[in-house]
């Protein structure tokens, strides 16, 4: 368990590294944007590696847009992408109700992302938008909520419209141990702190829901096993000519880890390189396969080195 | 570790259990009512305690009312009660800021419980009531959330109109380490499932802000040690002849193993004989702890047993 500076590498060094390499799995969010601006020399480098004959595909935990909105955001920010290069967590939701042959109903505590993901899958589905208290819980629970008899499944997302009776409706649908219980993701906040602004994120939501209903959910995006499999049934990649590129140790490259890719973490984002410190000094083992085989202070650094 | 029925003892043996018994501290919800009904022939064995001379205490990790409302309650329903008797976690809070001089402002993540408990120790706080979403998160980031520098403490107790906003102020003031972390409790649920509702508890809102903070509350009611303090020094109980009477054992009885009383858990609540038994056969000692000395279908069964 080494990590290295990238930038500290000789060309050489580089090269070989590179020359080893044919598949590029890529975080977004910390990693090549931040919201809705493009982090400097990032799109400059991931269109390099397409040039160098590298396949690229954005391996994201982000469930409120499509994959055809990504498509758009990653046009407009420079980034030259096809549909089939991108895995979001609101479209492997779909996938993964529709490969087991899922014919209910999902309450839906995320965005309208998810929500289409399904219908473009034949999904039924409700629950996207404000939900917020009506008078008071007596009453939500006496008069205004009646479970719908058809839910079968009750997906969490990123949802900016998380209140109270939300929690208590996907609660109350996953009393009954035979209704599913997805989450997209369990990111526990955004890549970074805006304006003074902690950003939550999805993981926050989905410990509030499975806190009251005493049971875990099973896990579509980074760092699952769920997610594993499906990048290895989609894009055939060898593990060891693999590096998956990320900002957060705990999904980006736990999940490296775990494929036996190669793993490079950019300090543009949640972790630093104080983190990583710790936890290669950690007894617990657990916390070493958190730690990257490379780091670099952003990837746009990584364009000299490979020109 | 052995569990009794009490309703299965003999006379001469609740007898003699009950003449080793000086102090009853019980809890409320689940035990004693639910939400707004008293549990049958619960008002007439609290009284009946007081007649045999026991002292009797409301030991609840209840945050939405005072004590004052708390003792309309309890007069309401048919139990005799004082000021002095209760605790609620919305009070403990308050005394423990109080005791600590706390001179800053706290953000209130609950009810008016909270904020007028607090107002009576003359501490500063805001917070309660409805927060939802309006226009975006952009929105709230860039333009309407300023942080208030005054903030010292943030309150995360159970709030009906808990929302994303909260969360996000909630854990953005908690991104300074000196701003103070408090959680009135943990319960995670309400006594029982109303109407096909889970009700959430103060556990669930707890767990999506410390998820998204990195860091974990002090814990004011049971079964942490501030309110085993707080017990200690204001009733002056002898651990051996006081009996802690509940129907949650990761709090009630919880508590009471940890304080050396007598333990007695009610089948009213939330855990049932079988979450009981699987405890006292789990390899993991930590589950030991949760066993009561004793169990009985109802408090109210107590009562010819009394007489």
């Amino acid at each position: 368990m080494s990590i290295k500076n990238l930038s500290r590498l000789s060309r050489d060094e580089v090269e070989a590294l590179f020359s080893s390499i044919d598949t590029v799995l890529t975080d977004c969010d910390g990693v090549l944007w931040l919201h809705t601006k493009a982090l400097p020399g990032a799109p400059e480098v991931l269109n390099k590696f397409r040039e160098m004959g590298k396949r690229v595909f954005y391996i994201t935990n982000n469930n409120i847009i499509t994959r055809e909105e990504f498509l758009v955001k990653c046009d407009k920010l420079g980034y030259r992408s096809m549909k089939d290069d991108v895995l979001t967590t609101s479209y492997l939701t779909a996938c993964y109700l529709h490969d087991i042959g899922f014919k209910k109903k999902a309450y839906i505590v995320g965005t309208s992302g998810i929500s289409r993901e399904l219908n473009l899958l034949g999904i039924k589905n409700f629950g996207v938008g404000p939900d917020p208290l009506v008078g008071d819980v007596a009453k939500l629970v006496m008069k205004d909520f009646k479970q719908d008899p058809d839910v079968g499944a009750v997906i969490v997302g990123f949802d900016e419209y998380f209140s109270y009776p939300k929690i208590l409706k996907a609660a109350s649908y996953l009393n009954n141990p035979d209704c599913l219980f997805i989450a997209t993701n369990m990111d526990e906040r955004g890549p970074c702190v805006i304006n003074d602004c902690v950003i939550p994120g999805t993981g926050s939501m989905v410990a509030a829901i499975e806190t009251c209903v005493g049971r875990k959910p099973f896990l579509i995006g980074k760092p699952s096993a769920y997610i594993i499999n499906a990048i290895r049934k989609r894009y055939n990649v060898d593990p060891k000519r693999t590096l998956m590129i990320g900002d957060r140790c705990n999904t980006d490259i736990l999940l490296g880890t775990r494929c036996g890719f190669k793993t490079l973490l950019v300090l543009t984002g949640v972790n630093t390189l104080e983190d990583v410190m710790n936890w290669k000094e950690s007894d617990n083992k657990e916390d070493h396969d958190l730690v990257p085989d490379y780091y670099i202070d952003k990837l746009g650094d990584l364009l000299p080195l490979l020109t």
